[in-house]
């Protein structure tokens, strides 16, 4: 199965998506940015009063624990629900799990509580949201021995989700097919949010394309072409950072399909 | 009736008002970065038990309701009671107006409990605050059919108050003088924040000036000239906001006087 | 006694120390991308269910009263606590002393609750903790036209602490020692966060070294070079910020040995 990823992305700056955010104080603005960069238009909004209002208004949902307390999660799942109810895809940033058992038990809560479609984390949140032993440092990733492509499947089925596991190569899975995405750059992990900003791409075009995993996997392919892009004349991270956006902001067909490394196993 | 923003660009470098922001935790740091690039002293505070006494330092107050929580809006009001009982000109940015009923409920109440100065959003938030039915597509403007000046000075006179509609023309209105401000770029809509900055860039100029649409379009007029020596060399939403930063920095009078594009009406 | 600050520097990169912030809403993402572009590995999370859990896995803490409010000061006592159990350095950037009530009480009661092993403010923040009266205006720092040194020396030995005190020329004392960094450049005083970034960086460079007086004069030190490094082709602050973040990233040895000026006085 072959993707176009150039096709989604002009979908998104025709349709325009609501991208509904709870997410972390530490990329909240990135997360809008990237959002609106790609020609969308997000909404970050937590207030328990509010949060089931924006699901009218929008097209996906963003859960991103970074800096969760009690009652935002409770806002997270007002908000899930709303979502699930109107149909509209929501994605879970497991961003930290394994980091304390607080975020343990939310994402575990937020999981059996609500309907999540796209678990996304890097290899080793991933590996704690599917119960494997490993203690998350920071919230960088660290290897895990484990299989992690049986481990991503089987988490997949287990929730009928499609499971981002970040990385030099990025595997998406719905537990069938596996989509391997392989740009990216090394540059991404010297800048902080990042990772948060891949689910926020991911939520933007899984607005505009049912398949979920052809969604995150295109995605990840345009957001990490742009990384590539900005890296090449990069001074240091925040130069990179910035380049990152107005990249992301310019692409065109011809230089996503000469980079793009997309493969799909089954 | 004829301004000249630059004098009062250079009032606030001289003066360095302390303004002091309730606003939302997405564009938090732009908005006291955008203070203090203007020579000005920005104070982010919403704990209940400091916000009136940060009225005591502060020449001008901002509340944003862009990430309102109940918690939240009861800081607002009393902080704006402080800094009404002081004084001191009170913005009010409409973020989102018209998304939820959560927030008309809350511009309401805060219109009803509380003395705003000047009142600001887009033209479907104010079109919303005024009473006209219109749905917010997020936080970015619709179009109104409605007479948006008609709108926006009867909203003026109800609450004695100025009214600042943005847009690629922005109306700003005391109920009498109308004042229309050409300035900007189209590169601002793709930026997450400039209209938050539009707010606390109100705020510091009123903070100077106490004729308040003069302040406010002054501040507009400004703010948009940089915007778009800004945009005329940048690669992107990022690089521009970059330089719109900068180029605020450094305008000089001879810059702002070629480009400024401020008429009043009566 | 002579110090190397860029022995320190290559210690970070070697080590990664994850750094564990409690801080404002402001700056929380430059505190986190700091210490990324040192490489160190920053976690912000403030949750009182966590935040013990957090320093497990942290090698330095940072609190930080930018945006108190009074279930985040009790989270702060939470985090210094299960710190200081575990022997790793409290920073205690005490941001805006001095401006209200709550901000004074809430520094004098974390001083006395928990161990802080960094007191770290401006002139009229650092007068305001030690006793002194100072009205602070916004978060700028103030002239005061006490004996500074003296009045931080006491601060110290009171509480068996290191104390910074920034400025054109940063002080540094255990009580005994004193080290004076002269780097640096007048425009970091345009930029919003540059105090707080600097209580990231003293912490993650007292994650790698136990004399703290050293390590924060080391830390001031190679953040102030990188950020004289960065005015050189400024042409803003924005532009001078991001400059900042690259020449922090990218510092080698020869620059630092050339730029240092830090002194001893026994």
């Amino acid at each position: 199965m072959q993707i176009d990823p150039y096709v989604l992305y002009e979908r998104v700056r025709l349709q325009k998506p609501v991208v509904h955010h709870l997410t972390n104080w530490v990329t909240i603005f990135d997360c809008a940015q990237i959002v609106k960069t790609l020609g969308g238009s997000p909404v970050m909004a937590h207030a328990p009063e509010e949060v089931a209002d924006m699901a009218q208004i929008a097209s996906a949902l963003v859960l991103n624990i970074g800096t969760l307390t009690l009652d935002f999660v409770s806002s997270m799942k007002k908000a899930a629900s709303a979502a699930n109810k109107k149909g509209i895809p929501v994605v879970l940033d497991v961003c930290g799990a394994g980091a304390t058992g607080l975020r343990d038990t939310v994402c575990a809560e937020l999981l059996r509580d609500v309907r999540i479609d796209i678990i996304k984390g890097n290899v080793s949140e991933i590996a704690r949201v599917a119960g494997e032993k490993v203690k998350t440092k920071g919230v960088d990733a660290a290897d895990v021995s484990s299989d992690l492509s049986c481990c991503a499947a089987s988490l997949a089925r287990k929730h009928k989700a499609t499971v981002v596991v970040t990385g030099a190569i990025d595997h998406i899975t719905d537990g069938k097919r596996v989509f391997r995405v392989s740009n990216g750059h090394i540059m991404m992990t010297h800048v902080v949010g990042t990772g948060c900003m891949a689910s926020s791409v991911i939520a933007t075009f899984a607005a505009v394309e049912k398949d979920l995993a052809v969604a995150a996997a295109s995605a990840l392919c345009i957001y990490e072409i742009a990384a590539e892009c900005a890296a090449r004349a990069a001074k240091g991270p925040a130069d990179f950072k910035e380049k990152l956006f107005d990249h992301l902001f310019c692409l065109d067909q011809r230089t996503v399909k000469r980079l793009q490394k997309v493969s799909c196993v089954a």
